[in-house]
């Protein structure tokens, strides 16, 4: 990780922080600790303070922090989190009004009280309000996985033959992945027939038939970084409302893609891509239109119809309408948009339909 | 799930919450809700009330609940889960106290908070201390977790050869395990030869030698329940050194194990350990000796010289002790033990060594 990437967004941190009278932060989430300190690892938290960026960790992680951090002062706690936390912070001298992320535990806010001296503030999204405007080398990242998940696909078209179960079709793609020095974003789903109008559905031992359709949803991640698309596919013959579906969620998405702008209301994405499937009088779906991802599967913003928000150039979502007929079938398809100043730009095209 | 076992765990729950003086429990952590309502979903929550539970989930895992939860009432909710829960909580009249767990975040305390009448209590701890002591169907799940997990890995040994990466073999044994039709229960381990001295290394493209060792440290979920063990093994010729250490990690092990019944302090187990391997003059382990497992992969618990806790019959807790040089070597061994009245059983019997 590019050392200079990392101190910028600290200096951005910091000034959020200060605007808020804030003088050091507890980073408690595990997507905020990497983005902070570089570090891949679990089980470990960061404190920003106004001179350094310390990464608190155990023996399990010591060898690996010195390899990933270069920025940022590694400590090897034995005791528990809250407890290392309130010590190190003692004895600091710079430290003066302590916030912890509202994303902690009850738990560990009550901890992390108990072991420092004075007032213990909390605060959200200041973290992650910077990490939903990416930058080149998350981007990169990104474009890099769904590059690894296209490859993936490609490879596992052979398996896709009647008698292999939705288990085993997972286990090949996530074989796949595995071979290119990845991992998976989140468990793969991979659905036949009707079980696809369950959207998270967990691979069975359900076979596939001569005739049947697929819906595989999956991630990859690089360098700690998620991709996340929905594929579908029919073997053999193909009902004609399985056809009217698949179009009409292609056109969904289409439709939404056209919105797709920095400073678009987010909202206004969601509802065309609903009012697209209402059109062919098909149910419309109960999950958000799409994510933001990064570091984590899920991040800001969502789509959905209450989002206040309007779409940032940087910001990288997906875009997954679905429509699902229970007992019948389930037809999703989700792609990865990098946002711009004057559109977006694919970074799943890679990927076969 | 066997209603009646559902049935008992809810009485049990609700006889501890009448201590505390606490009438309806909002259950938030992903373990809990599916130990009170069988749903093994994801982003939803349960609410105990002294006349039933409610498991509050959305469109995307309504179907799933109905199929997987007979003894609790499932509410589709649009909503964010805090107000979804709000509005519930207002509807019932037999709620009076209420209280969440402190597992959960800042954030969602808040907002249930905004969302309900009335003060919000926060607990800790009632359903996990529940958990510790598992019932005859969940050590079923945890030792058939165990079985799937040691024909996986009888069957990679064949692909152990000179030339295959740490991330193949962990793609073959991962593979395995979802051919079983079962999960990991974490990210799989696979450590050739030094890099076994970082005790949670990510498997690399490095190769296997000739001359080479292996660590693998990995885990099985079936049915939601977990079990967690690892192996070391050795191709080709094998230095002094690294037989030495081997051979102190299993006496480290066995002198833990002869501890292990119900009565005995927690802490004693660990010394045992650390004081087999200090015997042998070398370096001791950072991590803790092991821990509970169950619905999670470390759950209480924890076997460290701090615990004050003593062993009771029914938990089931990984031994796990270690030896890590780095630039040389590392060796864990690690099995999942039943802890009875009068001494233990070993549930990771049937994984080869």
């Amino acid at each position: 990780m590019n050392n200079r990437i990392i101190k910028n967004r600290i200096k951005t941190i910091r000034r959020l922080l200060n605007k808020k009278k804030i003088n050091s932060l507890i980073v408690t989430k595990p997507a905020n600790v990497t983005y902070t300190t570089a570090f891949l690892g679990a089980d470990s938290w960061a404190v920003i303070t106004p001179r350094a960026v310390y990464l608190l960790t155990d023996s399990r992680y010591t060898e690996q922090a010195k390899a990933e951090c270069s920025n940022c002062r590694i400590i090897e706690r034995i005791a528990a989190l809250p407890e290392a936390t309130g010590k190190l912070l003692k004895k600091l001298k710079s430290v003066r009004t302590v916030a912890i992320e509202k994303s902690t535990s009850l738990t560990d806010f009550e901890m992390v009280k108990k072991n420092i001296k004075g007032h213990l503030k909390s605060t959200a999204n200041i973290i992650e309000s910077v990490r939903s405007i990416k930058d080149n080398s998350e981007i990169a990242a990104i474009k890099k996985a769904a590059q690894i998940a296209a490859q993936a696909l490609g490879k596992i078209r052979r398996y896709i033959k009647p008698g292999i179960t939705e288990n085993e079709l997972a286990g090949v793609l996530d074989f796949q992945i595995r071979k290119a020095e990845a991992f998976n974003s989140f468990e793969t789903i991979v659905a036949f027939g009707p079980n696809a109008s369950r959207p998270h559905h967990q691979p069975s031992s359900r076979k596939l038939k001569k005739n049947d359709t697929i819906l595989i949803d999956f991630g990859v991640r690089y360098k700690g970084y998620c991709c996340d698309l929905t594929r579908c596919f029919a073997v053999g013959r193909v009902t004609h409302l399985y056809k009217k579906v698949y179009n009409a969620v292609k056109e969904a998405q289409a439709a939404a893609l056209k919105m797709v702008k920095a400073g678009v209301p987010i909202k206004k994405v969601d509802a065309a891509t609903r009012k697209a499937i209402a059109g062919h009088n098909l149910p419309v779906y109960g999950h958000p239109t799409g994510h933001g991802l990064g570091l984590e599967i899920h991040e800001e913003p969502v789509l959905n119809a209450e989002s206040k928000a309007k779409l940032q150039a940087g910001e990288i979502i997906t875009i997954e309408p679905g429509v699902y007929i229970p007992g019948k079938l389930g037809v999703r398809i989700e792609d990865d948009i990098l946002v711009t100043k004057t559109g977006y730009k694919i970074l799943t095209h890679n990927c076969p339909h």
